[in-house]
């Protein structure tokens, strides 16, 4: 199954990366948006392609064509205003959607954010950032795609524990990024998953098996 | 009819309320978010309720109730940034879609952007207000109301002409705010403006014709 991994160069989208060379059933597509980023993952020996989520449908799908399955693990960050939220967390997630349809992929994984579909346990401080997930949310339910949407909480750094909480609707907490990467792998194949929200964080069960019990 | 008008302070909000209440069968509600300007409507003798939409759909619904139809016609303003505009645009609008419905009013005008719902059209200077216009509108268009979309290009602060172009998809035009207030009248209980969306600029034809024959 050829993965394509859209936001590859951040932090859940490398572990995930990893998580993907590393196995025999996946061949993983590294999207990138720069140049540095594209040569960094291609001395690796592993394919990739780059995308400007600004860009068009067709130049979107152009970057997609020839993979089975999308994660999209983009965001414009932290570090810039909610003009790229709107253009990238929201407008280029849908335009991955529309793009994946283009080029015949019909998986489609989500990195999300904790309760995004339930406006009233949004992040206060994070507000504008988590309507532009909760859209993008609903409009990739609507899309006709198989999609997995994955909420995680607070990320951390840390090394992952292996172990996690998943379930449609969990409160607050948080989860290693390695951790996330890791349910989005084990979310790729699993069938129970599509079509199917839910909140992930750190917790007590091995992480394949709480993607199956979902 | 009893007609909440959402951004009543706003320009196309006053012309709206003032023919709404120079008319025998319409009754404004003039929906505003602060005191003072609550005051100034209820000095004109018209209804008038403080709605915050930033807060929730409850809120939202209690300063609805009681009416039959809802034009929104507010936005978060070129002063403000864009987190506004996610809040307010998009999510404000949602919620006053969700309010709508919870208080059992079915019919709703959006005021939108000319081609709105054409990506390749955005105005590149305001690509991320086009975005959240965009995503609200087809929120809408799912939305079980009875809605009607009217995507108006620039808006001019002159006298109205009462002659406009009124069609599904309209190159670049401008619109006295005036002129779109008229159309949003003509549209209330014009059957055929249900479940429509159209561009509108200044043309050549009798505002109300164009609304039939839309």
């Amino acid at each position: 199954m050829k993965v394509a991994v859209v936001g590859a160069n951040g932090q859940i989208g490398k572990h995930l990366i990893d998580l993907l060379h590393d196995s025999k059933d996946f061949t993983p597509r590294a999207i990138v948006r720069n140049e540095e980023q594209l040569r960094s993952f291609q001395n690796e020996g592993i394919q990739s392609s780059l995308v400007d989520l600004e860009g068009t449908v067709e130049e979107i799908a152009n970057g997609l064509d020839g993979t089975d399955a999308v994660v999209f693990t983009a965001g414009s960050g932290g570090h810039t205003g909610s003009d790229k939220t709107l253009l990238v967390d929201l407008d280029g997630a849908v335009k991955t959607m529309e793009a994946a349809k283009q080029a015949g992929i019909d998986r489609f994984i989500m990195v999300s954010a904790l309760q995004a579909h339930n406006r009233e346990n949004w992040n206060l401080s994070l507000k504008p950032y988590y309507a532009a997930k909760h859209f993008a949310d609903k409009e990739l339910e609507r899309s006709g795609l198989n999609y997995t949407i994955i909420r995680p909480g607070g990320l951390l750094n840390e090394t992952g524990t292996g172990k996690v909480f998943a379930a449609e609707n969990l409160s607050r907490g948080s989860i290693p990024r390695e951790d996330v990467a890791k349910a989005i792998y084990s979310s790729l194949t699993e069938e129970h998953t599509v079509n199917r929200g839910f909140d992930l964080i750190s917790g007590n069960d091995p992480i394949e098996e709480a993607i199956k019990r979902i």
